[in-house]
């Protein structure tokens, strides 16, 4: 399989005519072939007229032919073997294993979709029939259900090639919820992209869906996501990587003529709140489990722990003594890209360089070009409460111990938090009454809470929230992993008595999709 | 009970110290008493440090009290008797039978979300038990229930001074889901609004909630509305009424260091297509009901019919003439506020300056002070596709009649419509497979579509949608009015690994709650 280095409109394979992109080998610097030359403006304007072509037919497609497609977009991805595997490993500098791994959970993710598709309780059919005798007024027969809100445009994450990218979480729950998608690829990943965009365009043609349900562009730069989720045609934009983009992204969406939702996720660092009888029976475990999180995948995850806060004293002390031996024995890892690894080190140096913040220990030196070194400061909350910049992401295997010195402050320390993806407790049964009170600030500030576990990971299932208030998410009232995703590119429509020859399949009174209706206020067994 | 002119900051009634507003009494054109000083900046912050510091609490409270709380705000409203129907009669100028039939309405309301928080289906409790034993990595406990977003701020609309004002469809949804609300009162209708809001208030002590869950300011302009919607404490916003106004708060929502979630809904003229066996075997017969559904209330519905769009020939020549007759027998009624009624003849004078636009009919004169004179347009599908100020709402009975040269320039028509709150198909049997035609675009361009109807009144139940596309509503994902209101002011929150002591009660594992979970991937019966 040939790498073409060209766009995908619809089935058309097409060589841009703007400045390329090309990724590199971060364990190397070296480019990788081939160049990957920009769309321009009529690309854009093409895959948003084939998009929009697509919608009507393709959000009123059968629910298994739908769910066919998301399977056979897995079978796709996995027919191209290590092919795929290949790239992703050398546009990334990650493991294979991992990679391996992360191909499983996207085809995982995609046929998980396949399944809320066909079980059709995404739909949310609410029927509210008439009642022609009511007094003063006779109620006309109502009738609800969900539809898609139109072409999406998707902008990949540079951290997980496969997982969060071409058909990631956001396209995969785009099309399940029946919105074509026009995916703007990362520019760290080009070659990857195009093998799964591919895949994907063999999916819509083997499916026979119309051709621009799927369009995948590339482009160096701001001007390609600008011109997409400026086009009207566009209906809604996810996004995953980092909190200027994410920004930018929603303010060109908001002073469109048509405002459109934006679903950027952005910038989280992830607190973990390690309380005293935790720390005290079992900090030296809670160190080692820690430093595995912090420094696992060179510390490239949006749920990275990068702040640890607890209450000051010698077992707090101990802790960070513990994981700062751990963190000497850390190896520098090789990061995604060069510029990762340049907003790495400079986030590092500034920390390293706040009077307010300590170092504790470091990791192993890099051997290599690229290699992130693991690092672990410490501060005071006065310090933190004060100083709005030691809540600053630094993306990659760094983090943060905030010593209070009261429980009074560990929840001044909270309250001062911004939005967050994730909040994390580490409890002992002594611990749970002051837990109890932390938690009403915790449910504000984050997504998901963990108790006794570490925040990398991200289930795909019914109950992950993967979002939080802003500056985790521009929309906290989403998930962007989990089934729960696909309700973000829905919105719904009222049917008044129409004749049952005329209602969408959904809705008609013998339920033929047998989904569990909110019938008359009663929802349905 | 006489009223205080005063501001409402939780239990604290305070006199304004900006300038006045005061109602006028539109049949007369007279100021009524008492006046109400304006709040200022310092009394918004106020009331939003007493809303977000009621939050944590009045989003816990458990479901019986908070539906109660809901039911006694209705009870306290009913218990206002005549001297509410009097003062929302003389500050609106709407007939008493209006008025009364409105309160019903809002009552309802507040009981139909007592019934919602009590089912407690809008948790959407998602229960994933832990896995220890799965391959290769074990499964943690992940549990997702809704949370409230935090305090809201709702601006009431000025054409129902009752059921879309203090005690609406936006605060009773927002109290429903867990948040506390502070309303900025319609300049139209203060003492109404100090009437309700004070019923309000008195619920809220009846209830033993903390006092901040309910605030009520007053302020003439724009500077109060604008403050509010900055506070950091508020977190979504709910609005109706005009289009510029609604943009206006969009902006200052989406600009805030913070952005937040906006439900406005602004702008619709609910095009009503009349299919041709329907138009030839009915003419008269709709002509007639389309001048009762547009002169109701002299016009002054956001689901209006505004617009009607037919093929040109003898059957729809028929329906202006008969619809013309019917018109000219309208009496001219009192609008709104002196405000709207200028808005309404400077809507009308436009029209009737457009030389796209021919006066077709004119209802009764006025004979006294504010009274909107109905109006009857036509223009030809030509024209309306190329000027779009034939497009602009003008708030009143005031209807604009499409003649199109054939069923292709329906289509374009439809096509060429902004965003609607609803889409109205008049078809006989020989209709349909043209209207099945025009659906998917009324599908992308409307909340609500009906058939054989008229798209004033508004149920409220499950299934209605009072939303649509922009510039409909700021937010096609929601409706303002029916039972799925409530889900706009939720976020998911999602629990890992917690002890069932910390879980919330509605999470725990008996579910103490008996909602219907999403139990491992399956609905509870």
């Amino acid at each position: 399989m040939t790498l073409t280095g060209n766009l995908l409109i619809g089935q058309r394979s097409v060589t841009g005519n703007q400045p390329s992109i090309r990724a590199v080998d971060p364990t190397t610097n070296q480019p990788l072939e081939p160049a990957y030359p920009g769309a321009c403006g009529e690309h854009v304007a093409e895959a948003c007229a084939l998009a929009w072509a697509a919608f009507d037919s393709y959000r009123e497609t059968p629910l298994e032919q739908r769910a066919t497609f998301l399977e056979t977009i897995a079978s796709e991805i996995e027919a191209l073997g290590d092919t795929l595997i290949d790239r992703a490993v050398a546009e990334s500098g990650l493991p294979k294993a991992r990679i391996q791994g992360e191909r499983g959970r996207t085809c995982t993710q995609l046929r998980t979709f396949a399944r809320v598709v066909r079980d059709g309780e995404w739909l949310d059919v609410r029927v509210d029939n008439a009642q022609p005798e009511r007094q003063p007024l006779p109620r006309a027969d109502l009738r609800q259900r969900q539809v898609a809100l139109g072409p999406v445009a998707v902008f990949g994450a540079s951290n997980f090639p496969l997982a969060f990218s071409v058909a990631g979480g956001d396209t995969a729950s785009a099309l399940a919820a029946g919105c074509p998608v026009v995916v703007k690829a990362h520019g760290a990943h080009p070659g990857t992209s195009e093998l799964v965009g591919r895949a994907v365009a063999r999916a819509v043609q083997r499916c026979g869906l119309a051709e621009g349900v799927f369009s995948l562009l590339y482009g160096a730069g701001t001007a390609i996501g600008t011109a997409l989720v400026s086009d009207p045609r566009i209906k809604a934009v996810g996004f995953t990587g980092s909190r200027s983009g994410g920004i930018a992204l929603n303010q060109v969406a908001q002073t469109r003529p048509e405002p459109i939702p934006v679903y950027a996720e952005m910038s989280s660092i992830n607190p973990v709140f390690v309380f005293d009888a935790a720390l005290h029976n079992r900090g030296p475990a809670l160190a080692q489990s820690f430093v595995a999180s912090l420094t696992q995948g060179a510390g490239q995850f949006c749920t990275n722990p990068g702040l640890v806060i607890a209450r000051q004293g010698a077992a707090l002390q101990g802790f960070i003594e513990a994981a700062g031996e751990h963190l000497r024995q850390a190896p520098a890892q090789t990061m995604l890209t060069p510029g990762i690894f340049s907003a790495y080190e400079a986030g590092v140096a500034d920390l390293a360089g706040n009077p307010n913040a300590t170092s504790a220990a470091s990791g192993q030196p890099a051997h290599g070009p690229n290699q992130g070194q693991a690092q672990l400061f410490t501060t005071h909350a006065d310090a933190f409460l004060a100083d709005p910049a030691l809540q600053a992401e630094v993306f990659g295997a760094a983090s943060l111990v905030v010593a209070c010195a009261s429980d009074e402050q560990v929840r001044q320390v909270a309250e001062h938090l911004e939005g967050q993806l994730t909040a994390t407790l580490h409890l002992d049964e002594g611990d749970i009454e002051q837990a109890r009170g932390l938690l009403p600030i915790l449910e504000r500030k984050a997504g998901r809470l963990l108790v006794n576990g570490w925040p990398t990971g991200v289930e795909v299932c019914d109950a992950m929230v993967h979002g939080g208030p802003f500056p985790a998410t521009s929309d906290a009232r989403s998930t962007s992993v989990g089934t729960a995703a696909i309700l973000r590119f829905l919105r719904p429509v009222c049917y008044q008595d129409f004749p049952d020859a005329l209602l969408p399949t959904a809705l008609r009174q013998d339920n033929p999709l047998h989904v569990r209706r909110l019938l008359d206020g009663q929802r349905e067994a």
